[in-house]
């Protein structure tokens, strides 16, 4: 099948930028040291890539990627990086031989894990966005609650998920070192052997931790780019182009494609069409002024400025070549 | 089923704030006259409730929405509101007895609609929304053109979606009356028995539409309730707090629940929790102030500040009254 047959919007995944982009995280973090974080692309089938570059254990956000994921063969070591107070179906996981270890950062969620049958966990610290993650003064306490309670405390984990998209490389790694410094601190009071955290964003300057958490980096978006992460754009949403109106009188030309806010993560603002300037999106379109005169029936590519939630609203998506259509992946991992 | 036991985030519809919000809009356009816009909810059960109270027809966004609509057994009459370039499946639905018309907009969108077998169209008009449609004074070349290409004309459609949400109601209705006149304009061109147009925005103030494709007004978000449109807020994201955080020096107490930018639609800005302060949202998580102190494993009710792509990220909707959950309805139009 070749890329032009495709019906749009569809995701398409550029196969050798995507293979670049996980070859070169492996590297900088081999073997366990990555902690592939699958809220990014919700994709067994691109877990399974990251697995073959050396990556046994996995980060999920949801108890729906935790499921997916032991279904898809990669169970082995799967961390829900997220509070949860019903952490049953968790249980049940653990109970046919998957390795399940969850965040806690409060007696409700220590409590939780136990009566689900979660028997190991990572006291969540609190670097510095304020989200989940107890105060680090507090991890120790709740780390002896959590081994009073029959819980194996694996260590730590704490995000800076603050810092993650910081222009400035510079300040990024100075305030990265800071969080650290914490998460450390709290890590000397839990114990464990786990210091886990880090992104995409902050995965070449963040040495503290002993398993880096990035999952952007495979797909990437306009946003990670900005800030110069240094990965590859691999994944477009493919449009067609369904309207062109020509200028008219003050009103300059535009042309509308098929790739509305629907088909697009839309929280860090409107995607990018190299070249071209986006005006707004609809719910199935979007307006732009093209850099070249389109025509109706045009294929375009937009590059989402969120990866994550735009990954979660496609169905599959498809790993091109060239324009040939190499595997179409079912993005597996959605829903709660 | 209780919603206390409902897994979390999931959209809870309110069975008689829906029930009121149809009733009035059936009253205010009824029968035929009301031509309800499914993509605002994307669920054939809601859609059946609203044939119930009198609507025959339906309009669609995508040709996925219209295959489900067929399917559910509510084809009598589709009209897909939108430019598409391959029009196969469509025609695919007219053959097995559905009723759909699409819009075109252009030789190329008249071309793929005769080539896929759909029998009929409305000429699509821009009214002043830079999206699709033509310039009021091509509508009527554009309707001999289909009409030479052996389709039905029925009339045309323009929508005034820049207005829908103006807060301004008089200047609202002032200028829907000046788009209106460009498409009634364009309708002298064209022909036709059908003026098709309007949103819930406009609803209460465009006499002028013989069709209204309002859709919002069901289950309404927190952007139509600014415009004071005055349905009921029908659909929440029920939510948990999975996280509390107490004041601490400077930093204010804040807490979380899981109803992140994945469970929402995030263009028109973060969601609102009645009486709390929202600070921001991440994939899974929304951060805020809460009005009363509340507790780990409380549930929260989120306002999306835009239903249509919110709904899209959901596999299904909780009709609830009081705390019991009547109905679960499948979201099944999504996709394209």
């Amino acid at each position: 099948m070749r890329s032009a047959d495709l019906q749009t919007p569809a995701l398409v995944v550029d196969a050798d930028a995507l293979e670049a982009n996980l070859a070169a995280m492996a590297t900088r973090w081999p073997g366990a040291t990555l902690r592939p974080h699958v809220k990014a692309h919700k994709t067994t089938a691109l877990a399974h890539r990251q697995a073959a570059h050396g990556s046994p254990g996995f980060t999920c956000a949801t108890i729906r990627e935790v499921e997916g994921m032991v279904v898809a063969g990669l169970g082995t070591d799967l961390l829900l990086a997220n509070e949860v107070l019903d952490t049953r179906r968790l249980g049940a996981l653990v109970e046919r031989g998957a390795r399940v270890t969850v965040a806690v950062d409060s007696p409700e969620t220590i409590q939780a894990a136990t009566t689900g049958g979660v028997r190991e966990v990572l006291v969540d610290v609190n670097v510095g966005l304020p989200r989940c993650g107890c105060a680090p003064s507090d991890a120790g306490a709740l780390a002896d609650a959590a081994r009073a309670h029959g819980l194996t405390v694996r260590g730590v984990m704490g995000y800076e998920g603050h810092l993650q998209a910081l222009p400035d490389t510079a300040e990024r790694a100075r305030l990265t070192e800071a969080c650290m410094a914490l998460l450390l601190a709290a890590h000397a009071d839990v114990g464990g052997e786990v210091v886990s955290g880090g992104g995409t964003g902050t995965s070449a300057m963040n040495p503290w931790v002993t398993e880096m958490q990035a999952g952007s980096y495979a797909l990437m978006d306009s946003a990670y780019a900005a800030a110069g992460v240094g990965y590859a754009q691999a994944l477009h949403v493919l449009g067609t182009v369904v309207s062109v109106a020509p200028p008219r009188g003050e009103m300059p030309g535009y042309a509308v494609a098929d790739v509305g806010l629907k088909a697009l993560g839309m929280d860090h603002g409107n995607p990018t069409i190299p070249g071209s300037q986006v005006w707004f999106c609809s719910d199935e379109h979007v307006t732009f002024a093209p850099a070249e005169p389109v025509r109706v029936g045009d294929r375009v590519l937009v590059v989402p400025a969120h990866i994550d939630p735009t990954v979660a609203l496609h169905e599959r998506m498809h790993l091109v070549r060239d324009d040939e259509v190499l595997e179409t992946w079912p993005v597996d991992l959605r829903g709660w």
